[in-house]
């Protein structure tokens, strides 16, 4: 790979240079730096030179191919549930739908707090009250509910989970109709880090 | 890449036929040849001939990362109770420590079972007593518990917890002083999805 270290080591550098340095005459060298070219390992520029291409690594190659993978594309089905249920129906849709955490709306569907396995679980322990609580009091509330949209891209998705620390965001679009101004958002979907597993694992197994 | 396509199509083939199959001289052919061959874009086998050279993709190049990517590698603390104690200590150390699922261990802090945030739910919504039960009542029993062991690779951990639809699975490994014959295992670390999650973003914002 004389020629790419070459170019890597002193871009950009005309053809001549090249052929000078190596000590190889212009049409040896023509059909060599085409496909190199080609291959992306070296770029032409017109009345610059070469240049060393994009560099490809394990993570360059799978953060372009993740960069493309948008949230919409690996969503699955909202699940949500009244803010006016009980806590009692919360665990029981959980365990029905066998999800970690429920997204509760208001009468017209808007998205008005998230509840998780593990605000229930806080809240269920030695209360005996607690099953019949309405959803609304344990929930965490709008506006620190973490979400993504559909068009945001999986990478973005996993570094909000990380960075918030929570296994699932809602996927949400925002209502037009916020008369009062209000931001409102209507919720279309739902990305967990078991969609992020999945992912992980189609990347490593798939060709 | 007219001598890829024509390799892949025809592999086994010659440089010979490959010459007469484009219309050109063995010696114009030769640098191409050579070069396609450094790159691993077609393999030479010598008395044999060309053949395709393993191909390149997203996923080719992320799996032989991740295969390389060994449980020990990224496992985190254990986290561990004994299985004596009851249900208010499981879920007391669950939110001290923050995490999803507690591995149960006997006096000799071998792994006797595994317990989640699903499973103390499920115990504890309108059970009065559940708080004061021991989690033995309550955890799910070896050897039912799926474990990985430090030497697996991140991808078989992720598969199991694909397929066993659990969020983290103990890492272990075999007691060497199982005097009656039974497996029994020393708990050595965890892997979860999280993880799974900040691999996945690690391969994407990471050269």
């Amino acid at each position: 790979m004389h020629i790419v270290e070459l170019v890597k080591a002193n871009a950009p550098i005309t053809g001549e240079q090249i052929a000078e340095l190596l000590g190889l005459s212009r049409p040896t060298l023509r059909s060599d730096l085409a496909l190199l070219v080609m291959l992306g390992l070296i770029d032409a520029k017109p009345k610059v030179g070469y240049t060393p291409g994009v560099t490809v690594t394990p993570g360059s190659i799978a953060a372009q191919h993740l960069q493309q993978i948008k949230v919409k594309d690996v969503q699955s089905m909202p699940v949500v549930i009244r803010e006016q249920s009980s806590v009692h129906d919360a665990v029981v849709q959980l365990f029905m739908e066998d999800v970690g955490s429920l997204v509760a709306v208001d009468d017209e569907g808007c998205m008005t707090g998230v509840i998780s396995r593990k605000d229930l679980l806080k809240f269920t322990l030695g209360n005996t009250n607690a099953a019949a609580m309405p959803v609304s009091m344990v929930m965490t509330r709008e506006p620190n509910v973490v979400h993504v949209t559909p068009e945001e891209s999986v990478i973005d998705a996993a570094r909000k989970m990380i960075n918030h620390q929570v296994d699932s965001l809602p996927v949400v679009v925002s209502k037009s109709s916020a008369a009062d101004g209000r931001k409102r958002f209507d919720v279309v979907g739902r990305i967990t880090k078991t969609i992020m597993t999945k992912i992980l694992l189609d990347l490593a197994i798939k060709g």
